[in-house]
């Protein structure tokens, strides 16, 4: 990867989306990675413009991409989850994103809503399944408008698809300090799905002798993030109880500004995408007011995932040290100038 | 109600369930309520003695009362789920307990792990479905413990059932102050399900113009919670959404220690049953270390519902003194001693 350029395909979305893209962007030639980068105007314009959201001659030419970066898609004037689920979801789950990775990491200087928490409580990382459970998309409705109407929604698990992500957290525990690997789920009324997750993480387990195991209802974990977050270091979950959960830890390590993520897919069958976890604000779009923190962070995982470890590390310093000056002499920054603050320590 | 005895059916459970129901039957008695009660000694005990969880003829003898206090459920020796399904979760759904209330309020004094919440900023109600959704127990395993093995999970959906719900729910926010009512669901993801319950809930509101109604995804209410509980009055949701969301809310109102649940049928064709939110805590079961409040809570709630709100007013405003109180020259209290202030404080 060193030798050559990145070949990254850039989508910057709707809304607050085409302003931390930019920034991102910023950083990551600040950082002197060498990417050729390839803009696509999908999301709420182009459907609009042609009535498309992601064809599969799109697809396909995304698919020899090196590496996605999101910014966030979504807007008012599009039917509410349209966009949401025929273009986010459809690249999670065509481009095969079965690891979604979710760091929920309370930086020195932040402020945190808990009033006690300190750094070294809140450093755990959320592997958040990406491409079945009740994500999958199944249901039904019969007699509908009526008061006979009933609505269904499935969730949908394989052995397969729960194993691989299973194993990649098992893989993610073994590799940290900790070694403690947490499964969420709700095994006691959720009784199917549950018991293929049960299984298959005590099975999995076995390969794994040096981390330590743990289960944890998905109730009891959403207030343990917020009473007792260092009870966690790596947890692994379903798509939904994933969604959740990471809101929650972006709610606890300083806000939905800072939060990272990656859709990754290991087996590098296809790109893997990365994107801030926050949404598209059109409330406050085009205002310069969105904080691109989240994005840099969501490059600094893409430099990392290509093999640029000592890049990644340099992005996410200087976001850590940009975050640390934040405390001290705070004075309201436009979006733009911490893209310019925190490129600026990446270079120099 | 004045008049006669409550005759009420008292299932303390296991673990902590039994010391707290105690401290919650006391405080019943020190406000003057004249109350016939009968145990019944459901949980742990009864299935190893009897190898029975919940039979039809205890589930029709409960029918016969005016309210159901209940402890706690759950106990290490048992299959995990086993009692939670076959005795609450049966009590829930055969009692038609619809209307899971959950109140989310911080009483002044208490301490709260968000720094800056002030107890006007968290006073809410969650309406938690409480007989269908993904709780119905439906879906299947295939090939098991083989690679090709699919497990689903269905949430089972009625407009009759989602209906009641919304509908007792818009009363609840007419009543109070600020009239305000959110649903709460994952409509971009969930569209069968999530669809159901927006289009009701937009019928329904047509006949409450008085009530403000608000849209918001499961993802960011649980972040809200933690940084914005001000946001919420009264929430309407589905079962599980609404199981995640008032452990969050437990937590950021002063602990699971405190908070009270009604699981209530409206239309009064099955007692209503009352417990606290917390588990049987089967590690510190026995020595005296629960907090009996969450209990105590859920009497208040008991009396409100068979129409003795003064009594229930004393009960929680007895609970709101000893909160406060505990702020200044806090010394550790049992079970016993909380109960036993508790009560002196209702009946003086
Ligand atoms: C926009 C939505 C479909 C998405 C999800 O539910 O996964 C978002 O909440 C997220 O967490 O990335
Ligand atoms: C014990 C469990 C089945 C139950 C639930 O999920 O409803 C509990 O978490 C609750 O909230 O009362």
């Amino acid at each position: 990867m060193d030798s050559r350029n990145i070949r990254l395909a850039v989508i910057p979305g709707d809304g607050i989306g085409v302003e931390v893209v930019a920034e991102g962007l910023k950083v990551l030639q600040a950082v002197g990675a060498k990417a050729e980068t390839t803009t696509y105007d999908l999301g709420a314009k182009r459907y609009h413009a042609t009535g498309e959201v992601l064809t599969d001659v799109v697809l396909d030419e995304l698919r020899g991409y090196d590496a996605i970066l999101l910014g966030a898609v979504g807007d008012p004037s599009v039917p509410p989850g349209v966009l949401e689920r025929d273009l986010l979801l459809k690249l999670r789950f065509r481009l095969d994103h079965y690891v979604n990775l979710r760091p929920v990491k309370l930086f020195p200087g932040v402020e945190t809503p808990l009033g006690g928490a300190r750094p070294e409580d809140i450093d755990m990382i959320v592997v958040r399944e990406g491409t079945e459970g009740p994500y999958a998309g199944a249901g039904g409705v019969m007699r509908r408008d009526t008061p006979q109407e009933i609505a269904t929604q499935e969730s949908l698990n394989t052995a397969f698809g729960v194993e691989r992500v299973v194993r990649y957290a098992f893989d993610k525990a073994r590799s940290r300090p900790r070694r403690k690997l947490t499964l969420v789920h709700k095994t006691n009324v959720l009784t199917y799905a549950g018991d293929l997750w049960s299984r298959t993480f005590d099975r999995v387990g076995q390969e794994y002798p040096e981390v330590q195991t743990d289960y944890c209802h998905v109730d009891a974990a959403s207030m343990f993030f917020v009473t007792q977050p260092e009870r966690f270091d790596v947890i692994v979950t379903d798509n939904l109880f994933g969604d959740i959960l990471t809101d929650i830890g972006a709610a606890v390590a300083g806000g939905i500004g800072l939060a990272a993520s990656g859709n990754v897919n290991p087996d590098r069958t296809a790109p893997s995408m990365f994107e801030p976890v926050h949404g598209s604000a059109p409330d406050i779009a085009g205002q310069g007011k969105a904080d691109p923190t989240a994005t840099i962070l969501s490059v600094a995982m893409l430099l990392d995932h290509l093999g640029l470890a000592e890049e990644a590390a340099r992005v996410e310093q200087a976001v850590a040290d940009d975050l640390l000056e934040r405390q001290t002499g705070w004075t309201a920054r436009t979006t733009h100038e911490i893209g310019d603050d925190i490129a600026a320590r990446v270079a120099g």
